[in-house]
């Protein structure tokens, strides 16, 4: 099959000036003694992929999909597996994530919708042992079909909720048969319009219970991955529960769903939510809780989830000096929930944007390698730190201080003089590497 | 004395022209059975009425004080004592705050202040008992000094929190000398400027271990109330710790500080934070967490906390309906933490916009009662969620549910049809009131 | 027909606990000796009420259309108007807008699709002749088919750029058939996603030769009503050409286009680009260039164009002072641009919908006329400013004062006092009206 | 004098790690046939170096200024001329731009106040003679001071009108006598807070006149540099007229002011406004009105103008495209309107500032200058514009086509052919050059 108009596209390095090879991404080149592919575990997200016809909401779909012929027969979804495959293959992306509506069609009812499930799921294991890839996680639409308008685990309505809980317990099936390595629970419509229809507590209860459901069907299957929630705020209800790294972890401690969970962190959500990326990330790292990676890029001057390719070099640089940092992603990987702009309707703009996207993560790991090793960085900061390694800042850190010791420091020392935050400095400093 | 130029505001109804008078504020009105000033508890805050001159970063101070000789000295300080109590006496607001820094000055060391606050808490104490007058709750200055500008509790320097340790304490103490009913933490500085020069984790411990020590200070000294987190993202700091509702919720609940603090929440710092004012209060209410309210109103078409009066009906609604809704403020009230725009520089500025944010919330008040009173509302959302009341959803609400449970359900009984959410009836609903 | 069930929606007055009657809005009621109605002149918009499916980015249409057989067949679009006519009819609206694209479908090309549009337009003349309802204004779609995915009259393709044209004329002869009031052009795609691709004074430059095209047809045509500009930023292009006021009359003034257009200003447009409603309607009618407006209201924390209805009383009290300053609307008229949220998806929620914001108009119309009757906020205003009615302010607004008349003035007269700005004081004005 | 702890800074190339010497930046070094200091004409700011104390909203001033003994003397300002002027040969800074209240003090009374700035300016004079050093543009400060609280040539008080007019008059004179390039007007507090208090007509006629004025002063005192308007929103005031580029060039046409004004136009007004600063500055250009730049950074994620440095290597670049394409600079330059945070204390934290901004300058300058050597960019744009050299595109370029035209073009070519937009594949490109 030839979809994209493209051989598998090869390192070829900084001085080439083919736009289908890489630049930077090597994926068997060592950094740090391991390999790149395994440092950044680059995920294909079949959504935005296979099934994203770059409609907006002032248009209709732009692109070009010549494989699929509009319907929502099963046929028509296993010919999209094997296109799918086609471009994992030529990108050299060895895992990738699905909602399970991607995949396979809603049909008319649950079990037809499930059957159809079945054989795509199928096709999806075959091609999965052809060719070495592996699922990074799988998850359930619940926020596509109206009768998810109001809510799926936190509808006002029981027998949505009934549905949903369907719908999540065969997703899950179909995660364990094809090896996933996590399952996540992205907000979806978890949220509200208005308070004024609303009561929050009773919505929140619900989700917990049903999180609490997952947790035990995945003792009962067998399915011992890490269960994900992914923050988001604003999109698509007005109010959304999970809306950043904080709210999501305050949550998972109220119910009690802190072992069995972890976040799965997008750039964009973060900044929608008012924070910068290496913030949530570090929120999350801090936790114990950073799971997987979103990678994409939002337009900080709009206000809403572009999902835009990580090109930026910058960016990249600092999520991986949080993935360092913690030690490197195991059962996670970055994934790319991004999209072609509306205007970059060809097959082949999908894989010049995901170039665009290994490319920069590749420089944004060397980078940050680089600036690990260097030393400075890390050193400036430990020092900024050392008067907590000793005296007062050491019993301090032991909790066995009181008010009372620190009045008596206070009162026997004076007035403390403050050292520079050079920030200027270390951002110059970074600026050294890229 | 008579630095305001005007007699008591009287309460003198609707038909009046008086721009002098509260046409919707009658103090011991009863509404539901409690008088307006026991609902809406306000309390003038320190620092606008006395401190604040109306300097932005482009210009400085044009507030007219008359009273106040610009020294740093402690007859100054007590001067403008005298003059905040003609301005409560004159607005009939029985409740105040203050950070400590406002009250009395910062000498040149820590015993120096400290003696300097504790004249001012002495005459502070005597206007008290001659007046009625009560302390909502003192808080401690810890971001306007130099030695703040990295954090106080959070700062890379144990000296510096050392300072701020024996600050507090201090601050602590007069609040109970004053017989305080609450004391407060805003997050002030807590935060970073840059992640390059910080060590998030550490921060956050030495942040927690602080609030211990103030939990058990607290119990030295018998002082019973509660301490208040006031959530605020952005400023100072780019990133606050205690950026909304959720991050401080997480916070108490990593840190074991859930039973001895509540929130206060602000409205200019939840719009800042990207939700509503009455998001905010309902997510703190509904963790049994909501503890008092500073009453403002952000311009939400500008990205920083505008601490404009609360002169918006609709807000104050909002508001009281959730203050309602969990049965009242108890040792919380509503504080103005809000200040008059740079161009309106006389002392009766303060008077008219004082006006105007106990008016709007009398509205808001009896607007709030009514609708509650009027059940259509209430009623609706209890209908909305009846379906969790019996069968499937009260399974749920039971956790005796499973998601086998939920798949036999919806096999059983098909595609479920939604209801229609009404929001647009419902805002015409409350519109009535108005 | 019956698809609405209620009867004519009626006036009823406060005291009515009828959610389907006006409380407000009782469109034969004289306000300042012109009836409620003349005022206001409240349009509906085809788009919204006919064809908007409530799909947004995350799901598919929720909008339950029981006339509405799903297909593009004029046939269907013949019965729509049936629909429309019943919902004006029974909300007491007396005009309507249109883009050519929802009142008939788009068919294989261009010969077709006008054919089509011809049919729809012979129906809708008769409804017209019928009710005397009338055609606010006409417009092209040229954002949603994917020919105009890189913009219409600015793309960069001239074959893209030549079907605008002629889609544009036909639709310029369809509303002169309709005697139409007015012909607007929203800015659609015009604008650009990436300046990498993009030469912005070339588009700029045909996007002028485009309406000077349409100038120049309007004279053929023998049509003679205003062309409106409707302003709008970053949706649906990363930048929009048109993205506020100054935008739009900084481009009618470069390419000597003043004459012939007006603007049509939508509150949710100003918000989004930074301004306030009142900001926008002050900016063009200052500029003589106030043309209509679309009336609806965003949510300020959300950013994206919400299009939600205009409940907001204090909103549209701004609105009407403005409308009332510049002597009432001519041409143009209260066109609701807005939709119902994806939740309420019944036919009567558009009534629940449209009772809102004509209620809320009304109430604004009847503020801000007693507002102006009252004389003090306008007294106040004129007062502020008097320094300029003599002396050397009268000088400067001759045109005759030299920056040395004015050093020799303030020798003279050394430091101003300035009087305070009384905003709070005047907000507590504007809240006795609301 | 030695206030920089540091020696003149040097070029040493990438392979440095001294972190006090430009990695990029090598003055002489030729660009593309013209030495990078003539490319990029840095400039000091005189207010930011010299007088930013680093205070905030929440806290007094932070930084270490040795030198300043903190009095409004004339001997202070003196005495500061010389530590600017060590600055400036350390950094290897060639001009500079000031505001009247920068360089010299605010005195009693306006006689007052002009000798003081005589005396500066005198002494300016002399460095200037002495190192080569020019001055970029001076202007006044408009809205420090109390009198200017409601704005200065918009206030509604023509008593400050005349003050400010007096104070542009000597501000002009000053900058006359210094061989300033230029003169800035930058908005201040040409705004307003609330409309209910203000007349926007007369207002910005009022500022028209002034403007006006100043033309009219400059020609009498053989001052024949350009003007510079400066667009800014949001602050100080909540509306300021000069918004964007948009709004001041309408406003510049509006008024006839097109010839003798130009614009400069800075990075964070740009995003707060809603755009990006490569937006501004095509917007500017295209014009034939960019004359000038103020070099910074914002942070997106927060809502006021931090004037950060500009460190971003990709937005200098995007800075440089667009000065490269309009032929380079001429009487403007890149005046760095940037300051340290306020953590960043000491005298070299504004040396490792300006490294910074210097140094991504000359890495965007040489990033662009490549891009357009490399030609693929620029000629990818040609490209997909191309249709409009020949046949119908053309006609529309001449302004001789009609509707007509455009209908019978279409019917016979039918349907347009989109090309894809290619953006992932030009970000790449670009990326390939950082």
């Amino acid at each position: 099959m030839q979809y994209f108009d493209c051989d598998k596209i090869q390192f070829e390095g900084t001085s080439s000036k083919n736009a289908l090879s890489f630049k930077h991404y090597n994926a068997d080149e060592l950094v740090g003694g391991k390999s790149m592919k395994d440092h950044l575990r680059f995920a294909g997200a079949y959504w935005h992929i296979m099934r994203n016809d770059l409609s907006d909401p002032f248009g209709g779909g732009t692109a070009q999909m010549p494989w699929d012929d509009g319907s929502d027969s099963v046929e028509n979804a296993l010919t999209r597996v094997d296109v799918f495959f086609e471009f994992l293959d030529k990108m050299g992306i060895e895992y990738y994530c699905w909602h399970d509506r991607d995949i396979a069609p809603e049909l008319n009812d649950l079990s037809a919708s499930s059957a159809a499930l079945d054989k795509v799921v199928a096709k999806l294991k075959d091609k999965q042992n052809e060719t070495g890839v592996k699922l990074l996680w799988g998850t359930a639409c619940l926020f596509s079909h109206p009768r998810y308008s109001q809510g799926a685990a936190t509808s006002p309505d029981a027998n949505v909720y009934a549905y949903a809980g369907a719908q999540v317990k065969k997703a899950m099936e179909a995660t364990k048969e094809l090896d996933g390595l996590g399952y996540t629970f992205w907000g979806g419509r978890e949220g509200y319009s208005t308070l004024l229809n609303t009561n929050m507590k009773r919505e929140i209860d619900h989700l917990a219970a049903f999180l609490h459901m997952a947790v035990d069907h995945a003792k009962k299957i067998g399915f011992d991955g890490p269960f994900y929630i992914e923050p988001k705020p604003r999109e698509p209800s007005t109010h959304q529960y999970d809306s950043d790294a904080a709210a999501c972890l305050n949550f998972l401690r109220e119910y009690d769903l802190m072992d069995r969970f972890r976040l799965n962190i997008e750039t964009n959500h973060a900044t929608l939510a008012g924070h910068t990326m290496e913030h949530e990330l570090t929120v999350a790292a801090n936790a114990g809780m950073l799971g997987s990676i979103d990678a994409n890029r939002g337009d900080t001057l709009i206000g809403w989830d572009t999902d835009q390719f990580p090109t930026d070099i910058h960016l990249a640089t600092q999520v991986m000096l949080v993935v360092l940092e913690m030690g490197g992603l195991t059962t996670g990987g970055l994934n790319f929930d991004a999209k072609r702009r509306r205007e970059s309707h060809e097959p082949i703009d999908l894989v010049h944007a995901h170039i665009g996207g290994m490319d920069a993560f590749a420089r944004g790991l060397k980078i940050a390698h680089a600036i690990r090793e260097d030393r400075r960085l890390l050193n400036f900061v430990d020092e900024r730190y050392s008067s907590f390694d000793k005296d007062i800042g050491a019993k301090v850190e032991s909790g066995q201080c009181s008010f009372e010791d620190l009045e008596a420091f206070t009162q026997a020392n004076g007035e403390p003089t403050v050292a520079s935050g050079r920030q200027e400095m270390l951002e110059n400093l970074v600026n050294e590497f890229l």
